[in-house]
């Protein structure tokens, strides 16, 4: 199967759990605005890395469900409160939550879609002490995520951020969800703590390389294949590994340019075209790029343990998806 | 022990908790926002009760202190929220999270501390089937208490509000956390479910006298007693269940009258006078203190089929408090 219909198929149950769990109920506004977002659709990349981690571990994929959902939940969740702390107006191309319902009824809605995740993982069907991993390792993983959200909104304010700061925050702000989805699959698929904590670390690297990739992608796909202006992190005057690692590298003329680029608002295509020759010519964009495929090799050599069936074909497709995508 | 004692002495393990859950860590900004409000004080009604009810059903209440705290931090997310929500700037006679930290770091806390609170659950010391029941138990709480929320908000825009309307929002707005107070507390002290819900029901009906006499002591209490200008409600044109048996009960001239003055902004003190003299003079004062009064003596009967130990006099006086306090 293409990755298209490994994530058609694989995102069934997600959707239908999704739809059953967020139907609408009183207060109407409520409801309504909880599942603005979450139903708007999503790859549910999550999700479906737990249900087939379970499955690959040999495990029952439909127990996976409930905490694949819960995962899918959280992250929305964390999506309509970012929309809300960023002052983002899209969101996987409908209006966000608080332009539709107000930011009041925004922050309400995330809170209930949090509280409502946990519900979500005690219904899963397995003894009470793996329950109770999978509730500490998900609170600890939403502290961590408001730990690295935190680092993102505090880096605004600073003249310089480091490789190292950058790599964490992103490791805390999107990978460790990802490492919470294979680490809870596998523990639900009836694996053992320590190898359940190898997988995450394979989901975190991923996590990480899916990021980096993103970065990389921003500012070399077209417009066409993105769906949104390529180059749009530089129009931002966003620090992604990719300006971080340039600014380090490049010579202080072309640095100071790119950090004017950088930080002038409403930037044309001619600017933008300029600042990635200056992150293309110092070699920063090629490191980038090959940061992020060594993370995926690095999480395709985990796998490659595990004995090939089709659950593990699909996640390596998912892999290579999240990584090498092109658009 | 008088009721200040009583909050001082078993306040003390709640604190200590507090205050270690809560240290500082990195991102400072997060960890700073975090214990703004949960360390700038308060009664700390919701553990202190959680902890007695524990040792009223014959449990060690250290078991139940760190269960006890996550309802505290439960209880101070939401107010961090609420703030934003509300837009308003002071809470426990400091400024607001949002103030301090402004918007987005007031919102990344509270969602540090609702997760937070979950890990807490997780460290107290019972079986993992209790655990369980205690973390759905609470997560449906939370949903519940945004439900609430909402209500509370939806009222805003609404020409007419009923007494079931109004009482069914403070139920899951303020009282049903009393609720999860008491709930977990007789779990973790050992009781049955069954009986574990009837303590909660009695909780539920305490947290709603709580509330009831808080609206009535704003139209009453003098300034100097509560700490704030008597009659806040009536300035803000709150609808608080005085307001909605005054407006039921009076007649036509003078219902108008009071809904003039709960429209007006910044009324005089003639004017709030005036107001509550409307709500004396119809009874809808009066019936509101014997609602209060109503839910005190019935959850005094629940308690009354517990032994006559310290612990229930303890909790009995902090009923006494909820409902009959004078401030």
């Amino acid at each position: 199967m293409d990755l298209k219909e490994i994530l058609k198929e694989r995102g069934v149950p997600i959707e239908n759990a999704l739809e059953e769990y967020l139907s609408v109920r009183r207060p109407k506004k409520l409801y309504d605005a909880m599942g603005h977002i979450p139903l708007a659709g999503g790859k549910r990349l999550r999700p479906i890395m737990a249900v087939l981690m379970c499955e690959i571990v040999g495990g029952d994929p439909e127990r996976a469900i409930p905490y694949a959902t819960s995962l899918e939940t959280i992250h929305n969740f964390t999506l309509v409160h970012d929309d809300v702390m960023d002052d983002d107006d899209l969101r996987h191309g409908v209006d966000a939550c608080h332009v539709v319902y107000g930011l009041p009824t925004a922050i309400n809605a995330g809170d209930a879609l949090f509280a409502y995740a946990f519900e979500m993982i005690t219904d899963t069907e397995v003894s009470s002490d793996v329950k109770n991993s999978l509730i500490r390792h998900v609170a600890r993983t939403v502290r961590e995520i408001a730990e690295g959200q935190q680092m993102d909104m505090d880096f605004e304010d600073m003249t310089h951020v480091s490789s190292e700061e950058y790599l964490k925050m992103i490791e805390l702000k999107t990978a460790i969800l990802f490492g919470a989805a294979a680490y809870g699959g596998a523990l639900i698929g009836g694996m053992e703590e320590k190898r359940a904590n190898k997988l995450r670390d394979m989901a975190i690297s991923i996590g990480l390389g899916f990021q980096i990739w993103d970065d990389y992608l921003d500012a070399t796909a077209s417009e066409e294949l993105l769906g949104k202006p390529s180059g749009s992190d530089i129009v931002q005057g966003k620090r992604t590994l990719l300006v971080i690692k340039a600014l380090e590298k490049t010579d202080e003329e072309n640095g100071r340019r790119l950090q004017e680029i950088l930080d002038k608002q409403n930037n044309d295509d001619k600017e933008i075209v300029e600042a990635v020759e200056i992150m293309k010519e110092c070699g920063a964009l090629d490191e980038c790029k090959e940061i992020a495929l060594e993370h995926l090799e690095n999480a395709k050599k985990t796998l490659s343990d595990y004995s090939d069936t089709e659950a593990r074909k699909d996640l390596e497709e998912l892999l290579r998806f999240m990584v090498e995508r092109k658009y």
